[in-house]
């Protein structure tokens, strides 16, 4: 990838990534995948004159998370970039997270004292409501502001799930994270000891020793989430910004955390906005409009219907956008694109490794080869079956951001 | 492709992966390939549900031997798993190899002794009949059954060809086997001395020495082949096997050696049975369907007819395959591909470089993109123009075997 950022230059054309979370599908329905089903009067006829193709995000076969789906499609090798689970909890819960930082996924669970040690009964505390979770975490938080000088920061998630930042003066080492998880992974064995695999990590692990002793003694009375159990420790890995990389000066309007927090860790600037529509999403992108030249623009509806299995969810969605498509082409973007992360087949019920529709809308591209944006349509598109991570390289390209290569 | 390791999971799935060798053809009559001069109603309705796209199996423009070819297909880089000429032409004469093993290829040749030095006068020995090797070989092996402890094994090939396995008392380090051939590729001269590259080469060519003197003695009166000329030593490749890669248990049904070979070379199991036909091998996979969970079935003469440039012949061993679909189908695999291991055009009389035409069938594909198995039916399907090495990835992904990359 080098070779790109020799190449790199910048001038006033604007990006516009539109990412449609889980866009690609299955068939759900007469043999018809969720984009056939949908009716997209809008879209269909952008597709007619676009560059389409699909994207792989990782790997062949590959099903990826949210991380390594949304690195992807930034330009980013997701399989060089990898982004630790503490992290990932701590971003979705909207916990900032710096190069200080050691970012913890927790477990609120019971244990019994036995000789004076905790046994653990229940790894999950009986999937406590979510509500006695903020409780529970509301109690720790006011009682642990920092430890030696650490500052902790701790946000409940649902159920019995937290996630803990661990805030240290100085940015840590590579290698501060690399400790064990606490959770014995059974039940009737005691919680282990957390230990630093070397010296840097050692001295995290004395602090997290510390703060699993107050939480302990804070959370003794409680009936169920009496004990809390650590995993995924990981720091903010080491990415090159957008910018530095691209030449772009990126920003995100995204309404979840975990989407926000992606893009802070590829140097895009969130955008804070009331609502949570598509139109929402539209008025905040045009505010901004003069003030950046790559936006990231992220509609999360598409996965959870796929998620939960509901296909006519995630076609309501699919034309709900088909609906608010003339407003983001009027903003006259100088290359557009229409993809998603991963596929999140309403068939399959979670994320897959299929490959994701993707257009490209710009002055310079072929079209012409395809009838609409769907899984089928798109196969026969210019792009071809291409790794995502190439994406930014053809979104650089069609907005004249790449000089010639050689003489 | 560390990380795939990474994500294995096991479950009861079964994936049948039937491998017609040299499957992939070019235009033999009317411009039809011979997959589109077979009538083939089963396979057309397979493919109208299936996920189509044609593999390359090392790279663009690369002709794979066998070797590499179904290494490819078992989800192993074929550039940097290399299996040797000895190796290889060992496995087809049905000998076993292990790691206390040099393999051999040998040529019979003609020598006239001047001064008591052997000229080669015709590297081949006029390609004397089968069955003169074969009594020649029998000969030799009677007389020959160990040199310095060292076990000596030797197999008839056709015509003029052999191949000897020398085992050792014990596992040989690497680079045992770099020793120079001893054919002088030219008449009129005398044959090289083996000679090792390094000490532990160099043991090894003191055994090899001895031998080719003893075998000079035993061929002595022989009219024509009075002398075995030796040709690529190699060592059995250090492969992880597919279990330890896939997490799969394998077997394979195949009938030729060299196939059966390969596919031990990998930790496949191998199932004897009698019989060559397709449904030997189809009743032979129902036997043995309980006790495994990833089976290679193996058929060959695609190959052979593509080999002889008799497209009439690979039409007709591809028309008898679908009449046989119906019964692998009724073992209901959870995933089930059907490709090549490399392209046989009856028109090139030989291996070629053009990719394979690939079929993979599971309830987790889009399907619907195409009419047939052909060529350029499969170039319209969704899985694109993709490396055989990572047609694994997609039969454990279908298999849903792989857990989630990232969170």
């Amino acid at each position: 990838m080098d070779v790109l950022k020799e190449l790199i230059e910048q001038n006033d054309t604007r990006i516009l990534l539109v990412v449609l979370d889980g866009l690609g599908g299955l068939p759900a329905k007469d043999g018809k995948t969720e984009l056939e089903l949908a009716r997209t009067p809008n879209l269909d006829t952008l597709a007619k004159v676009s560059a389409l193709g699909m994207h792989i995000p990782v790997d062949y076969g590959i099903t990826p998370g949210s991380g390594p789906g949304h690195l992807g499609i930034f330009g980013y090798d997701p399989l060089r970039y990898q982004i630790g689970r503490g992290i990932l909890e701590a971003l979705g819960l909207g916990l900032e997270v710096r190069h200080t930082d050691i970012a913890i996924r927790g477990n609120y669970a019971t244990v019994e004292y036995v000789n004076g040690r905790p046994v653990v009964r229940d790894r999950r505390a009986g999937r406590i409501p979510t509500e006695q979770n903020r409780r529970i975490t509301k109690k720790i938080q006011e009682n642990i502001k920092e430890i030696d000088g650490v500052q902790v920061i701790i946000a409940p998630g649902m159920e019995h799930r937290v996630a803990i930042v661990l805030r240290f003066p100085e940015d840590l080492p590579e290698g501060s994270d690399e400790i064990n998880d606490t959770d014995p992974q059974e039940v009737g064995k005691e919680p282990l000891e957390p230990v630093g695999k070397n010296p840097n990590a050692q001295k995290v692990a004395e602090v997290v020793k510390k703060f699993i002793e107050k939480v302990s003694q804070i959370l003794r009375d409680e009936p169920r989430a009496n004990y809390l159990l650590l995993r995924g420790f990981a720091q903010k890995p080491k990415i090159p910004t957008m910018e530095e990389r691209f030449g772009v000066k990126p920003c995100c309007i995204a309404v979840y955390p975990m989407y926000k927090g992606l893009a802070s860790l590829v140097g895009m600037d969130l955008i804070e906005f009331e609502g949570d529509t598509i139109q929402d999403e539209i008025d905040t992108l045009r505010k901004v409009w003069d003030s950046y030249d790559f936006f990231f623009v992220h509609i999360k509806k598409t996965d959870s219907y796929g998620e939960d299995g509901n296909w006519e969810g995630k076609v309501s969605v699919i034309e709900d956008f088909d609906r608010h498509l003339s407003q983001f082409l009027e903003l006259k973007p100088d290359v557009l694109a229409i993809t998603g992360d991963h596929s999140t087949p309403s068939k399959i019920k979670g994320h897959s490794w299929h490959p994701v529709p993707l257009l490209i809308h710009s002055p310079y591209v072929l079209g012409g080869t395809s009838d609409r944006f769907t899984e089928r349509e798109c196969l026969k598109g210019e792009l071809g079956i291409m790794p995502a991570q190439k994406l930014i390289n053809l979104l650089l390209a069609n907005a004249h951001r790449l000089k010639k290569y050689g003489a």
